[in-house]
């Protein structure tokens, strides 16, 4: 490694290492329509259809904890979180590849259970796992999936489509998936080397946000049906905030958003409630809600309002008014993707 | 994890986990050609064109050290080793997605290093790289890339397409990365913790085949030009026998080959020599060449024996008769994927 001189990633983070790495990167050939910095890529290989492709490397001890999470579940959030970025782009999901790094601890059975969960999520969405890798590991699980959908022509929806006056929109509800994991790591702590359950009771939907996120395939099909062509659209993984960022960024474009129209279970409520946290920040900043956030022409506001579980949170404006959030007593407040975060919130 | 009844992957090995995961699974899209089970998936959205798509998971301490291996080198050679898999398919490479993880020991200019060799390597087989992911992870560095080749329809060659009286053909030579691999090992004993540079004096070559390989996308378009279509295709990743075994297993045939026809360089003899290792047992099984090893009909014979760097090892024969190998004093040897071991073989 390199000796003589170091910078620690820290210093530019995780997006700032990709663009660095990548900034110079162009793609000569003809079929790579649109590579890195959006949902998936966009290869086109003949006239009628686009293909799709995104890859996610998840690492035991960052991105999941086995103390806590089946399997069965990892399995199929593992293939889910990958079906929902090829929908943030208005594809289908057709195939995944899996590739699987076990260490010494892990069974048969144990890889049983992963690829039932596996299995299921594909069942569901109609994909073929179609290869993969498997290998030895010195410390804990490595998966990584590829998935590929396809579009057809021209259909692909980006993220920098957004234009000013466009309707801001965000499916489902946010910071549920953040504060299942708070409660997980909560009952992990209380129960640690006692012999009593951890109590869960009342919490279910939180729960199951968190080890069961569902890619919703519903409401692409349903924007389909009401004829509504997104400007731009992102699936939310990492936070509302950093994901609408991404869209303004790539669109060079600003936004508001309200704070009263952010949708929020009432279980996601309780919970930040109990744990002193600020439900609004944990809905912006919390992420893996693998909700679908886009933007819609305002002729469309009719059409987007009246549709169930699609939440219009607020409108893009011109750039230089930059990225804000309108707090509930009508106060201007800048959305940052990591600056305003959870830790400093409370 | 499993608890309740724990049977250790060893009892099966790597492939045979693979088998007995995925043996259930039938792809059910019809852009879904062909699954798991050779070197890369076909896919087919057109008319036109196939698909292919082939992914790989590299892992520090398990896949490589990083005490000897430069970064360069390793970037260039996780893509060069999934391009293999594209032109074993009879497939031209177009572009890749990278993933990492890193643990906090890698700086910035460690993944410039990385991905410089990553773009020598795209550049050189002009290969866009099109997406990915950047994550932390606990202990060390993890890469994933998948890469997507193209082929005309139909022109994909398996593994399962061997007939009786074809001659089995391999380029290159074999074992030297595994010999290179065997230096870099001794010199890192000989030299831990001493102020002593490591002797590779006249081995270049074999360290080269491990810190550097190539992918002979040279014997994919003279295969093309002289119009030999293989009837079947692998690369060499995991040892001559071991790939030979899946051509001979999909394909429903048996192999005779014959050791005075196996292609050594002098320098892998002569490692072999000093390190008192049976030079043809580390071609059968020490993997990482990533030859091409092909099935051609007889009628081909004068074809393929004019080809440089193209070498005529044997001939497949009914199933019944197995996979063996003929020694230079006559004996049928039988092949094994890992029963003749390296380690037993000295």
């Amino acid at each position: 490694m390199n000796t003589s001189k170091r910078t620690e990633i820290s210093t530019i983070g995780e997006f700032g290492l990709i663009e660095h790495l990548t900034s110079d990167i162009t793609c000569t050939n003809k079929e790579s329509i649109k590579g890195v910095g959006d949902d998936a890529a966009i290869l086109q290989f003949d006239n009628e259809n686009e293909v799709l492709v995104t890859t996610d490397l998840l690492m035991e001890g960052i991105h999941f904890d086995l103390t806590y999470v089946p399997l069965k579940h990892l399995g199929y959030k593992a293939a889910m979180i990958n079906f929902s970025d090829i929908y943030a782009m208005n594809g289908t999901p057709k195939q995944i590849t899996v590739s699987l790094a076990l260490s010494k601890k892990f069974c048969i059975e144990d890889m049983e259970d992963f690829y039932d969960g596996l299995k299921i999520a594909c069942q569901q969405h109609n994909v073929d796992i179609i290869g993969g890798d498997t290998s030895a590991s010195i410390t804990g699980l490595a998966i990584s999936i590829t998935a590929i959908g396809t579009a057809s022509k021209g259909s692909s929806i980006k993220r920098n489509g957004a234009k000013e006056t466009d309707l801001i929109c965000v499916s489902g509800n946010l910071g549920a998936a953040y504060m299942g994991l708070q409660l997980l790591e909560r009952e992990k702590i209380a129960t640690a080397g006692k012999d009593i359950q951890p109590d869960f009771a009342g919490k279910e939907y939180i729960l199951e946000r968190q080890l069961k996120p569902e890619a919703r395939k519903d409401i692409i099909e349903r924007l389909r049906k009401e004829m509504v062509i997104p400007t731009s659209m992102i699936d939310v993984s990492d936070g509302l905030s950093s994901e609408l960022m991404h869209i303004c960024k790539q669109s060079k474009v600003g936004c508001r958003i309200y704070e009263e129209r952010i949708p929020i279970d009432y279980q996601t409520a309780i919970m930040a409630e109990e744990l002193n946290l600020n439900v609004i920040t944990c809905a912006l900043n919390g992420g893996e809600d693998y909700e679908l956030l886009f933007t819609v022409p305002i002729a469309d506001h009719e059409k987007v309002a009246s549709m169930s579980d699609v939440h219009i949170i607020g409108h893009i404006v011109d750039q230089s008014m930059g990225n804000a959030m309108i707090t509930r007593d009508g106060v201007e407040m800048e959305l940052k993707a990591q600056g305003w975060a959870i830790e400093s919130a409370e």
